[in-house]
């Protein structure tokens, strides 16, 4: 799947069992240290994930299969009808690759085949899959969470001091703090002092724009961003979204149901203001920038490489390809958009922002379009043709850079 | 042509022969009712196409020849000039495909096959081709006409009565009234219940962008998307134009000259707020959005997805590709953007948006992109490789679909 | 090497010797004259160029090996060292070619291969190879500079009455002078007569974007394009580029050091304004759009059409890909939109706005995009499959449509 030649395969052979570091995930830390199980499918999959919810409604199916008081069984039912419709969505490549690695199951998911493997996935569910079980499965070497500044970090510390298998990073995402009207810079700062010594690596902002220049938030944005770089922190900034712009589902629904879509504004300007003035004084912290929406890709991307400083190759990262863009044709762009404007082989690669465990065929599904992404690139004549340039080039982006990068 | 594998010919040779529904149209209601002759391939296809005459100027043709004094043969002979200039050009495409598919001709349209094609076509016109034989050849169901909310439809009302093999609905458009100081929205809803009883469908609304709100053009837009809403009408926006910008041009040749391009401004804020403020109420009717600027295709694509509610399928449709977008990777990337941010399956497909009988042709052409974009997803393994399932896909959107979304 | 299939090469091999127009181009007439040899390949390949050093900073490379008081050999071998971690980048496919057409080597350059790639190519460049040596090797028939309008041009008219092989034109570029106070019109029209008597034939412009109607700069730019027309000269605007963004490293390496980067801002309703200002009178000249961010690439080749007009084939042209956008999917991107928008047989080709003499490569880099661009809608039935036809285009576009463009 999504190999285009043998030489995609060759490349794809030499990177799929490499560890997974997945430095940004909205993953619960308490269900890794409490080893959390899953009722059913519906659970696993349906909870939570507004991926799905959106297709869903998209689909035609009510809201009541969908956040509403049907039964977890005629939700699962409801999703696995419309799987036929949404072909070639991620939903549905997402889907069917975690019913085949997690379960073993490669039947098509719809209407028909829905009750047998929600019996089969159910009792699999109920004889051992756990969280560490997939965490295992799946080779996962690192988890990021994302975390309040004053939350306690008590169950990352209890993971480290029981040597978890998995090392499981917070990062520190101040957003509602710096949309207050005072903010209280000294608190936020005492935080990131407390987060640095639980081992936090990263710091992460999910916001429509840099604020202006000259407003409180653009100015608590730059002093955060100078305790990055005096800490060696990464800062994440996540560009774009617009949120819950259906007002009457989501008096409902609440955030983070699906009603979530890309703004349409432009992005460079401001965050090439913020990355001056940060780097006028040499204070700019290593920094990956997120982008939501493909009419700001080139230039964003190619805004930050007037930034790039040595010693740290790609210090200025554009980041994988997000949210609404996480497809084959966003993931290929945001692998172009860094080939053509900076250097590929500097790239960190992929994580799956996910709140689910299962989430990790993403990091195969990663794999597989970086592979042939770099083998149609040799076989046209776009890169050289010499292989173990080629796959010295994916390995490092699918395990090794990021973990330099991280200073792990 | 345009098939790129043995799945992509399988696929299209499930649905060449469907009817066509075409939504969507500027051709004239009296020209079918009358069966309308053409004297030459200039009535046919030069007198009233704005798509050629812009390609014409581009090709350094001059005014006179374009819309100008110049005889009749004297036209054709300038624009099959320069067709060896255009290749790959839709207009190229699409004249060569009309060549064949009405008159049975294969050269390649140029100076030097100009005068025994202009021979050949013209005494094929003369032998009985006509508006309805030409909509019998091409397997026209439905036609969607664009009407002002003051024509009479008596036109359509006697294709009603002579039980026309054809169905031609009107279309409730109405522009020009929304732009007026004082909008008359009680002369606008009378017309709008007429409409109604004679079997109109759909309103459309050709538009830069949606007013802001609080404006009246606003307002007005709002009331009649609760009408539509009422009557389970289909709303068409068509976002994006830039209206004859060549002022000079303009006071020769007037409008729809081939002055029109595509502007450059953010369409999807003011979608959004159209979208919530209907919503909020539930009276949002299904409602398709066309765009005419690529750059604003996925924010507009994405952000009506947060709209979707069931029980209709799509009830909110990103539309085909719209004239200066109408061409191979226009398509390609408007069913490439559903797949990745809705779903495929759910698509209503092509209409042609044309003046000409001829233009059928492009259901074709549409077919075949289509056929092949679902072809080579299955063959990358984006799409499962499960014929039945795609040639369902391929059905659906070719013509099942639109039939059920409008209600037929 | 990018030609993907054997249509494709045979396209290629009829224009791969056909001579060089390179209309548009940052080389120092002076260097021409008096035929300047290289002392090492610092000076030919990292002396100036700023691409080069953006991608050494992207790479982790300090500055001190990019502009700073490293020697030559240190910089080249900085240089080599991170050219395997840009594979796909432009400059890795140029430098590659570079070595192979110039010097013979066919190694790919890293820390590894750099000592004895610097001696061989340095011993070549000791033994003979000048920059008319290399204008012959590359078959340049013209070469267009950019000049200050009060540049004496003493070397372009020394290169004429030497009956120079290679045509040394002038190109009349008067941006700074459009940001005084005080525009003196009048000295600028003495100088562009002066020009206009030592055979220039065009002017270009490097602005951010048309300035507002009605500012000086703007009525500026509406006199010089009327003297344009008078004397049939093209105008060359150049739009988009933010500049020197990052201002601590601007302050010690200067303009032009790789610092600057896309703007991402709406182009379109200026320029068609500009155009109109000019068309109203029928004095808008011939002109080339190139356009760096490629959210604005539509709008912009789709808004220059409206402005077409006979007998000039493409009297208003969407420029090559330029700069940032000027790689592999950059040019298979512009010449999608010429071929989708406007007539692709009507195109000049490709410019390399370069200054170095060994980037004469990019125009055989150019020519097999090009070709495999032209075979492949050939073979997928978008373009007729008619191999003179599809001959003479790519001839035409490599060639003979800029010398009629330019009237030479």
């Amino acid at each position: 799947m999504l190999l285009t030649s043998p030489l995609a395969e060759s490349i794809y052979a030499s990177i799929k069992d490499l560890p997974i570091v997945d430095y940004h995930t909205h993953l619960p830390a308490d269900e890794v240290l409490n080893d959390h199980t899953f009722a059913d499918l519906w659970e696993l999959w349906l909870k939570h994930d507004h991926y799905k919810w959106r297709l869903m409604r998209g689909c035609g199916v009510e809201e009541k299969f969908v956040t509403g008081e049907a039964s977890p069984y005629e939700k699962f039912l409801a999703f696995a009808s419309i799987m036929p419709l949404s072909i070639g969505n991620p939903v549905y490549q997402w889907a069917h690759m975690e019913l085949e690695a997690v379960f073993g199951i490669t039947d098509l998911l719809s209407a028909e085949t829905a009750p047998a493997i929600w019996d089969q996935a159910n009792a699999q569910l109920a004889k051992g899959i756990s969280v560490n079980s997939l965490l295992k499965q799946f080779n996962v070497e690192l988890i990021g969470t994302t975390d309040d500044p004053f939350d306690s970090l008590d169950d990352h510390q209890s993971l480290v001091e029981r040597q978890h298998a998995v090392k499981v990073l917070p990062t520190y995402r101040p957003d509602p703090y710096l949309l207050q009207d005072e903010i209280d810079l000294e608190a936020l700062k005492a935080r990131h002092d407390y987060f640095h010594e639980r081992g936090c690596k990263m710091s992460d902002h999910g916001i429509a724009q840099i604020p202006e220049k000259g407003t409180p938030a653009f100015n608590a944005l730059v002093e955060i961003a100078k305790w990055n770089h005096e800490k060696d922190w990464v800062m994440q900034l996540h560009l774009g979204p617009l949120r819950n712009v259906n007002t009457r589902t989501f008096e409902t629904s609440g955030r983070d149901s699906g009603l979530d879509t890309m703004g349409s504004w432009a992005q460079t300007d401001r965050l090439i203001t913020f990355l001056d003035e940060l780097n006028k004084t040499d204070q700019l912290p290593k920094t990956i920038v997120y982008n939501l929406n493909p009419n700001e890709s080139a230039a964003l991307c190619c805004g930050i490489q007037s930034f790039q400083q040595g010693p740290t190759a790609g210090k200025l990262q554009y980041g994988p390809a997000w949210w609404h863009l996480d497809h084959v044709p966003g993931i290929q762009e945001q692998l172009q958009l860094i080939t053509s404007l900076s250097a590929l082989g500097t790239h960190i690669g992929m994580l799956t922002d996910s709140r689910s465990f299962t989430s990790y065929v993403r990091h195969d599904y990663y794999r597989r379009i970086l592979s042939s992404f770099i083998a149609d690139k040799a076989i046209s004549g776009e890169m050289p043709h010499n292989e173990s340039l080629l796959i010295q080039t994916a390995q490092n982006i699918a395990y090794y850079n990021v973990k330099a990068y991280l200073n792990l």
